[in-house]
Parts: C-alpha cells; sequence; structure tokens
C-alpha cells in the first residue's frame, strides 16, 4: 500500500486497526476500488454515491463528506493507481449485538496501477461455491469476501484466472472481482442485481452507454448455455473491460462493437481524468 | 476484551493489526471461541484440533502449538471467560491473490463470561437470508460473518434474540450464532454439516453423550415443520444450550431428560475444569 489513511489523517499502516473492530472479527464494513489517473477518480460520485449508499443499509453511521475527504486525499498523491476505501463499524465489544454508538473506521488506502492489467484477457472457470443471491453481501462490496478467495483458489488450480459465480439458482451472477456482460449479435446482457450482483460502476457505465456504440444492452437473467453462446466481457473499476471466455472454450476475438466500446470508455476516462489509459500501456487487444 | 494477545506476546488492543491485514479487507481468516473457567478451556483439544483443520482447509500456515500457545495465555488469566483466537493470512497486497510467503496473524482475546448467559432461553427468527451450504463459509468460523449480523439484525426488529437460518434448499441449518437440537419423543436430531452447518464443539459433546441420558441422537436433514414440532435447544460453547422457540411459539417447559443432559454438560465441564458453571450463577429454568 501506497498511502494509508484512517479516521481523517495519514497513518503508517502497521498497528492501524484496533484489535477488536468489526471489520477484521465479522466482517461488519463495506467497501470501494476506484481508478485514479492524473489525481482525479473516474466516476467519483458514483463511487462516493455507492459506498454511502451501502454503509446506510448496514446502518454505518458514516458522512458522505468524510467518504470523499478520504478519497480526495488519496486521489491527490496518486498520479496512476487505485483508491479503496474501507469502512467498518468500528470497535465494539464481544459478539453480534451492535454496539450501542458506533465509532466507524474510514480506511483508505491507494496503491499503483498495474496498466498492463486493463483490457487484458481472462479466462474464467465455473466455481462449485454459488453466489448467495438472498443475502445483501451479494449486492453490496462488503467485507465478507472469502468466498471469492476460495473461487479464485479453486479457479487458478484449474488453469483459470477467476471464478465465475453461479447463483443459487444457477444463473451466471458475477465473477470473483466483476460483473459480466454476454454479447450475443448486437445486444449486450448482464444480469440483474436481484441475481445476487454488485452495480458495478464500469456495469453502469456500460448501460447507460452502450447505445451510443450501436449496441442494444440490457439487465436480464441468464442461463450458463447463453453465457456460453456469445462474447463475454468482465468489468470492474480497475480492468475496465475484460474480454473472458471460460476456460475450456476457444479464444475468439473481441466483437468490433466491444471494441469501439471500450475506446470510448477510455476516451470518457480522458475526458473526467485528462488521462487516456491507453496512453500508460493500456491495450485494447485483437 | 480483557487481554489481547498477537503473534506471541500481549499487546495493547488500539492500533494492534496492519491496515492492509487480510482478514480485515477480505474476511481471509477462521476463528474459535470457548469457555474458560478456573483457568482452563472446556474442550481445549477439540477447540484447537477444529481451528487448526479450518486453518489449513484454507491454506493458511499456523502451527497448532502457536494455537495452543495463544489459547494457554490468555486462559491462565481468567476465572470466568471467553477466549476468542482469530487466524487471518496476515498481511497481503492489494487483490485476492495469495501472498507467496504469507505471515499469518494469530489474533487471541478474552472476556469476562455472562453466567446469566448460560443456558438462557431464546426466540428465534427464521431469516430471510439464507445459509449458503455450497460455501466452506458455511462449515467453517471464518470471518465472513457478516449474514449473521444482518440476519440478527432483522431478528431483533421481529422481536426476537436471534436469527434462525433456513439453507439454500429451505432446511433448517443454524442459528447465527449456534447449532440447534430439536427433541421429537426422545429423539434429539440436528443437521448434518452437509446442510450448511458448522461442527460446532457444544454439538459434538450433545453427540457424543445424548444417550448416556436416555436420549436417541441422529444427524439428519430437517424441514421447518419438523424443527417446529419439537422442542429446540440451541447450543454454542458459551450458552452452552438454550432452551429455544420460534417467537410466534407459545413458550412450553424443557423436557426432563433434556434438562438432565444440560446437568450432565455442566457435570462434563467441572470434571474437566473444576468449576461448575452452575456455581456462577447458571441456572437451569423451568
Amino acid at each position: 500500500m501506497t498511502d494509508v489513511w484512517i479516521n481523517g489523517r495519514f497513518v503508517e499502516p502497521d498497528g492501524a486497526i484496533a484489535a477488536n473492530d468489526r471489520g477484521l472479527l465479522i466482517a461488519d464494513g463495506v467497501f470501494d476500488t476506484a481508478l485514479v489517473l492524473g489525481g482525479r477518480v473516474f466516476r467519483r460520485d458514483a463511487h462516493l454515491d455507492r459506498l454511502a449508499a451501502a454503509c446506510e443499509t448496514l446502518a454505518i453511521p458514516v458522512s458522505r463528506s468524510d467518504l470523499e475527504a478520504a478519497m480526495a486525499a488519496l486521489a491527490e498523491r496518486q498520479e496512476a493507481g487505485s483508491i479503496r476505501l474501507t469502512v467498518t463499524r468500528g470497535p465494539g465489544p464481544r459478539g453480534l449485538t451492535l454496539p450501542p454508538q458506533p465509532r466507524p473506521t474510514i480506511l483508505g488506502s491507494s496503491a499503483p496501477l498495474a496498466p498492463a492489467m486493463i483490457f487484458a484477457p481472462l479466462t474464467l472457470h465455473p466455481a462449485t461455491i454459488r453466489r448467495n443471491e438472498t443475502s445483501p453481501s451479494a449486492r453490496l462490496k462488503t467485507l465478507a469476501y472469502l468466498d471469492a478467495v476460495l473461487a479464485n483458489i479453486e479457479a487458478k488450480a484449474a488453469g483459470a484466472d477467476e471464478a465465475l459465480f453461479l447463483n443459487t439458482a444457477g444463473r451466471p451472477a458475477c465473477t470473483a472481482l466483476g460483473n459480466f456482460f454476454v454479447l450475443r449479435g448486437d445486444t449486450l446482457s448482464t444480469p440483474p442485481c436481484a441475481d445476487g450482483v454488485l452495480d458495478g460502476i464500469t456495469r453502469g457505465w456500460i448501460l447507460a452507454n452502450a447505445e451510443s456504440f450501436g449496441l442494444a444492452v440490457r439487465e436480464e437473467g441468464l442461463s450458463p448455455q447463453e453465457l456460453e453462446s456469445g462474447a463475454i466481457l468482465v468489468t470492474n473499476s480497475l480492468r475496465l473491460t475484460a474480454p473472458a471466455r471460460l476456460v475450456r472454450q476457444e479464444t475468439r476475438p473481441t466483437p468490433e462493437p466491444v471494441r469501439a466500446l471500450m475506446a470510448g470508455l477510455c476516451e470518457a476516462i480522458e475526458a473526467e481524468c485528462g488521462v487516456d489509459p491507453r496512453s500508460l500501456g493500456a491495450v485494447i487487444g485483437a
């Protein structure tokens, strides 16, 4: 971690967190990861709005302005990097009972960007762990992220880059680290949040902008067969849009409208941050 | 927290944990909670064995002797209390990828016992969040505990003491903080671990000892109707065995064989720790 910010100031990362923080003990918190270029966070307000809303869902009392201050302090030190904001319910007594007067922990950290990761193709392995769409954790970036850790260990053992989660109804929901779209004909489809899906920021950008690139776009439940029948695109805030395939499928070229969409996303980033990711080495491949 | 132990020594709880500990950031770890009386941990070896096995399942490299040292150091300072041992994969870089040479965090803490909690009756509320039996987290005490936090908030809002989880197949699995048994006739039944259930230490004691009290005992999948048709007993290492009912059910007296089982558990604790919980104020009620 390059910089670490806790509750209003930069601190040394070692020994920064109390041993009784509920984020550590019972995953009682949420986080957000955002792209920073030229000291500016891409889709900054969307990230802050979503994180503030997640805190509200969990009844963790933090102000959006405190989140904004953490993000701003970290961003202005970063030319090209990522910022993770983590909010926990803070220290608490033993057990699950909510502290009567919670003192949340706002932990921000930044890391350098690996531009080669942006747009890099991925292979996916269907996880044996299902995404539990009955839990709010399936729709929020909560600290209860262990299923993704374990599913990715399994994916790597199977020779894939990342896990693909089906939900408990057997419908593809998301990957360990991102959302996905599937392109069939000229239509991009992505599962609805009700299927156990985070409303990802890049997902949101595509839902709002795909039509400008000649693509129809919709949220709809998908079967595994429907997923396999099209070109898969995995999205998150650091990789942006990664062409993907199941590990047992053949590689296929990225369809032209998707390549145009990826270029359009770079232009949107440049318009907001003043830096085109391609100028740093991100490559829209074959 | 009374005492806090990290990686081999007692420390101050504030500022004890690194900001990049994977336990905090992605719930990458496991824990155990045990009862201490007279400086001795009840079913100490069973707790250590289970925790060491869970670490092995997650491929977190810790030695059982380090866990034992933490437990022993904390126990000898406690006349009547609880010990929580938490093991995380330790600090790591951004993302899910496993650190090549993990330096796990062993965090132990103790808290005073509330003897009135032992055997105290509970009301249960069926949670809208399902227990995800497809995840190893359903069978281990992992840090990804947020579902239980949220389900208990819901339970308390419904006027109950604790959440009852059904699994994704609709079968009752466990409560937010414990296992359960249901007594029908003279048979105690508890769901198998495959249903998304931790192999609780008190659960194990009952499975091994119920027959001595004239009760048949078996692990078997249960329907919600079967759960409601008998007397419910919630078990965990601090409450021991709590008579329970769904919040909408009438109170009923604890059946005599169950009361004998509870007394037998107190005697087993006294044999191992030298202290009978009833001498501290635990009451086997009506």
